[in-house]
């Protein structure tokens, strides 16, 4: 790389010591049948088949493994949902008292699975970046740990280990597949793995996704500086920030090929398509990658992508009627 | 083990090397918020993140690669579904000439794929015995080697690589939970893990589960001889056969610490929970250990038990109804 960004292989490559082996070298493989519909050859990562079901798993085990080396014992994050699972289970399993402050808009499956891991649950009347001032403000008056992240290197060199499994073939063979799509939200996922890849396998183009109705970093990494936005509308709820942190969008400056928006219909043909052709359930996240490839088939003709299939957290209901939506037979 | 199989741990551990990747090392992990709903322990060995979404590929990466290095290039098998798929996987890979024979009242989509893989398809107007003979046929007048499932000690072997990966835990420590359960059909699974588990950790329990609906190996195990049935009645159609193989039978008397039958509903009951609580499509054959919980609690009640998820193709507008079937809210 050109210019450096925050992470250090090297260190990325330490984390993975420290993370319960539960949640990494996960599936990466072909899906045969997903290719004719998509026009093109397609793995996916899958980041799921673990005890919280996303990949945050990666970046709170080296937080909490380090915190719970250096004697502190109180943790507070802010949480879409995902991440506030993982911290519980993390800090569960090293004595950490966990707080997680989250939206009550959250699905509600998350916010159960977050109190069923002994977390404390507080619940803000706003969205992610409300409950990110509110984690802020609990850590300032109790002294206790803020988690933040993507801002927090941890949260992106775990979520940096994914870029390892991907590019780190048999016998230091070039990977088969010439374009990564990461969902983007906070950045730690894209930054982290989009530092390994183009450090490792530069010639790997680093795609980012967002919803169209959660722009902020992608309007961001467009205009190179930090644009913010009012509001957000997607169910894409794992990704939907306004306010990108000025430090990981000076990293995806570097690392991201570039960054591309969807619609909402293509986020829920996304989950349609994962669902019937590969028996995949996912959160509206993690079909990001495939509504990008829905959204530009010509860019993507011929061509080998993987996707990262980030969570598959969702509220039964939603999904059901997310999923649902075409008649049978459809995609 | 008191007594012999016709399974061998050395050559099991010699069947990891010629198995390609992707169907290795699955993901095996706690499933906690099923715990709560099943009352007591659960862990899932997910097999059906790989590129023909079962378990089979393992046993057909065996015969393929030793077929190949053996100068033979046909090869045909009766199939339910999931072997015909893996058989044309393996196959496809090593240039072999690939004959399926199934069903015609096999899921469309298991069809479709072995299809989509490049397999020659023939379909016979009966049920998976029938296929069975008419394999048998094939192979006979062409002179073309007939795989035949669970007999074929490869398909038993490489179905015993996931015993392998269930105990050998990290260290040699012994594994943490304390039953494994196995869906039980022709039997190559449930004598291939079941030697492993048997000759490794013989204190896990080892317990077969089958549909009531296709009880034909069941009855046999109890009553210690071939039990045959005329029929079949079941949407667990990856292991609805009505003609156990004496020598399966003989092994799996030495390995299985009990068979147990499971209702319909029970089934689709499993396959509701494991989407709602776990997130995975699985097809019924995959919900056999999940619905034995349900059916006798007290019985795993505290305990921790593995359920081994061994497949996910269905028909997506069959699955839509059987999960469906209960009200929003209940399991």
């Amino acid at each position: 790389m050109r210019q450096r960004t925050r992470l250090d292989t090297v260190r990325i490559r330490a984390a993975r010591e420290v993370i319960d082996p539960v949640f990494l070298d996960t599936p990466l493989y072909r899906c045969p049948a997903l290719e004719p519909v998509l026009g093109c050859a397609v793995s996916v990562k899958l980041e799921t088949a673990n005890p919280v079901r996303s990949f945050k798993g990666r970046g709170t085990e080296v937080i909490a493994s380090r915190l719970a080396g250096g004697g502190s014992r109180a943790v507070v994050c802010a949480s879409a949902g995902n991440l506030g699972q993982a911290l519980a289970w993390s800090g569960r399993g090293r004595g950490l008292d966990v707080t997680v402050v989250a939206s009550r808009f959250a699905p509600a499956a998350k916010l159960d699975r977050i109190r069923a891991l002994g977390a404390r649950l507080e619940l803000v009347d706003g969205d992610f970046d409300t409950a990110r001032e509110r984690a802020a403000a609990i850590a300032r008056h109790g002294g206790v740990r803020l988690v933040e992240d993507s801002l927090d290197l941890e949260t992106c060199e775990g979520a940096a280990t994914i870029g390892l499994e991907l590019v780190d073939g048999p016998g230091g063979a070039p990977p088969p597949f010439d374009a990564v799509l990461v969902a983007l939200g906070g950045g730690a996922m894209a930054t982290g793995v989009g530092h390994v890849v183009k450090a490792l396998a530069p010639g790997v183009e680093v795609i980012c996704v967002q919803p169209l109705g959660a722009p902020a970093m992608t309007y961001s990494w467009r205009r190179r500086q930090v644009v913010t936005t009012d509001t957000t509308d997607t169910i894409a709820d794992g990704v939907a920030g306004r306010c990108p942190i000025p430090a990981v969008l000076d990293d995806l400056l570097v690392v991201a090929d570039d960054a591309v928006l969807v619609r909402e219909e293509s986020i829920t043909a996304g989950m349609r398509l994962l669902l019937h052709h590969a028996g995949l359930v996912v959160e509206p996240s993690a079909a990001l990658g495939v509504a990008a490839v829905l959204e530009d088939r010509d860019r993507f003709a011929g061509r080998h992508v993987v996707t990262i299939v980030c969570g598959s957290n969702v509220d039964v209901d939603a999904y059901h009627r997310w999923v649902g939506a075409a008649p049978a037979g459809q995609v």
